[in-house]
């Protein structure tokens, strides 16, 4: 057998065991792996030196050492989101629906963990604490696929966390951490349809694409956020140009921010040009169609690759469109699914923009930065899911969850004939 | 562009006028779709002789031959099916849940369809009408690959279905019925990931493996039904022996029919002998363990493999137990998550098994026969989920839809930092 099949087969094996924490059980082994992170601060940050010294070596620099980079302030952050997630509702054994039978069987509908989670993720050491607390939350086990970047730092966090688990008497496999980074390994993990429940791949378009064409197992994909803000004819202007900056300027390089403004023609004249100013002064890059290059001088032309790209960056492309139904066709050719925003006065606008885009999270006159499980109230959040099935934007841990059915009778049966006249007669 | 992917784009581009639709005019549509199946009763009858007829000559015969034959009244049964389901409640729309956020942002949950789901099945024609109708009641356009013995009878009832989509101003390709039953055809709409949103494989094993094996799209499997029932050392053993006899005989042929029998040892000289008396008067042969052959004279020993078999047929395997964690353990290693049932009058004990059990349906004194969407109060299925994401168990319209985020804001911003302290002045 495989080591990725024997370590899969073992966080399999420990599934049951979290499956069948109660919810006092979960609290305390969460509060414990914030304790246990703590006391392994200095070993955690020893090992991030040295994924931040042959990250330099590497050459890497900018927003990707600053993903892996972590120091006290980050460690106690990620106590503190473990400490939140144990005091989350727990998702497991809720009864969402009940009926009875005009037969008299009363069905339930309740949550039950997934199983086995596979999550596969890039340089960011502190999903392998967020990602396991909320898997575990939900009561599954996980298996934990990082970035070769952080791979001393994960194991370092999952070190922590595996004490917790040992004191609780549970299995250190139910928070599985691979070390084999190589992409065959990647690839029969993602392949392995006995064992692995889900797949959740979080990270830039090449990893997703990757997990994509190679699993077998179910997968929700984490994939880019092309945002969009529509400016409608009935927009507030001053709301509109709030909603632009920090949608663009608050945080570029994350998923939920902005990276495409459209305009209605007919506020084009009055917003284009203030809001040009606005963001030019914060350092925002331009890419216009025709229209909007004659409004803003000195615009860069957009091309097609522009409206497509999610820039992470502080960049944007705009267009003017001649009324709500252009925009929604532009929004449904280039949209990746994930949050779109409209400033309107006009509910009937706004209902229509609602209604015609089936992205994950579509917005009336509020910032696209809210699309975020914490923000939308999930406590905490395993990603956005772009993948329109089981879940749709923000999961939180009800998402590591499925709802099935418990039914309770008095002997009911389907077909009345099959009842035994007289059971109680021997053969 | 190959045929299949042009027909699977036509009906993409059909999908967003079908999740348009309000809720009267899909129950117009419905309904004018049962009533154009009655009026194409006699061609539809014609393309199902011709089917029957090569069916013959191919040599199929018994439940094979069944299950492609139409008549008067299977057809009648078809229009009431989708009358029926015209009646269901409207899944698209419906606000999950509602919360107002700390800043006064307001946050729904609302159901949007999920767009074009694939339908993939073998011999019965009435699937063709029923997916059309439950995917099409969720706001779904839909792409049909049904088998090849039933292409005529499929054919002419798609023929009866366009002509209600006609009529009501709508594009054939929102109910897209393929005619290349090529193997490189499923293969390549399986992995048109641009397109399909959900692929759900319905029929035997050999059909689901290949699905499974070359999907690119999300699937969501209808695998076989391996239920099991446990007879409790505290089961009311004329209840036990009901709900065998239903579970067992009243349809052998379907997913949720019984297939194993255990039975806890305290019980078992009591249970066994009287249970083997009845199942063998109903033509049951019966596989057993040498306990089991012990106590009922003349039983076949099981096998491994008949411990893992959908028989599908008039026989049972059999297996006497220690205690209950013996049949959960056995449950869990044999079990295909669809249907297991404990008889018991022992409240501890259900609970146990229905918390260590994560089959898809798990039932306390029911019949296995009740793990149907109609019992399970669904009003109509499109088949029994085994796929444990999305949705698990008997799938109806509100399966074929997904949750999404609607926010609606006055202008709030994620950092109050991006406001714009005047907006209303000029550049």
């Amino acid at each position: 057998m495989s080591d990725i099949r024997s370590l899969a087969l073992a966080c399999r094996d420990a599934a049951p065991l979290m499956a069948a924490l109660d919810t006092a059980a979960k609290m305390a082994l969460l509060h414990d792996m914030a304790s246990s992170l703590e006391q392994h601060g200095d070993a955690i940050l020893a090992a991030n030196a040295r994924d931040m010294q042959q990250a330099l070596d590497k050459g890497l620099h900018g927003a990707m050492l600053d993903r892996l980079r972590l120091d006290a302030t980050r460690i106690a952050a990620i106590a503190q989101a473990l400490r939140e997630v144990a005091g989350l509702p727990d998702p497991v054994g809720v009864v969402t629906r009940r009926e009875t039978r005009p037969n008299g069987i009363a069905v339930e509908r309740v949550r039950i963990p997934l199983g086995v989670v596979a999550m596969i993720y890039e340089a960011r050491p502190n999903v392998t604490a967020d990602a396991a607390a909320l898997c575990l939350k939900a009561g599954n086990a996980v298996i934990l696929r990082g970035g070769s970047e952080a791979l001393h730092s994960n194991l370092a966090i999952a070190a922590a966390l595996h004490d917790a688990l040992r004191a609780h008497g549970l299995p250190e496999a139910a928070i599985t951490l691979l070390q084999d980074l190589r992409r065959e390994a990647m690839v029969e993990l993602l392949q392995l349809t006995d064992i692995v429940d889900l797949a959740i791949p979080r990270g830039g378009e090449g990893l997703i694409r990757f997990v994509a064409e190679h699993a077998r197992v179910p997968v929700i994909k984490h994939y880019k956020g092309v945002c969009h803000l529509f400016v409608d004819s009935a927009a507030d202007v001053a709301l509109a140009l709030n909603l632009l900056v920090d949608g663009k300027t608050s945080r570029p390089g994350v998923c939920n921010a902005l990276e495409t403004l459209l305009v209605h023609k007919d506020v084009a004249g009055a917003f284009l040009p203030r809001a040009a100013h606005v963001l030019r002064e914060r350092g925002v890059e331009l890419r216009g169609d025709p229209a909007t290059c004659r409004l803003v001088p000195d615009t860069k032309a957009a091309t097609e690759d522009d409206y497509a790209a999610e820039f992470l960056d502080l960049i944007l492309a705009v267009r003017v469109v001649e009324d709500l139904d252009q925009a929604i066709a532009h929004i449904r050719r280039y949209s990746s699914d994930h949050t779109e925003v409209i400033a309107t006065r006009d509910e009937a606008a706004a209902q229509r923009f609602v209604q015609a885009l089936r992205s994950a999270v579509v917005m009336v006159n509020a910032s696209s930065r809210f699309s975020d499980g914490g923000e939308l109230g999930l406590g905490a959040e395993i990603g956005i899911s772009t993948t329109r099935l089981h879940a749709y934007g923000p999961m939180g841990a009800e998402s590591l969850t499925i709802e099935r059915f418990v039914v309770r009778g008095e002997g009911q049966l389907r077909h009345p004939q099959s009842r035994i006249e007289d059971p109680g007669q021997g053969p």
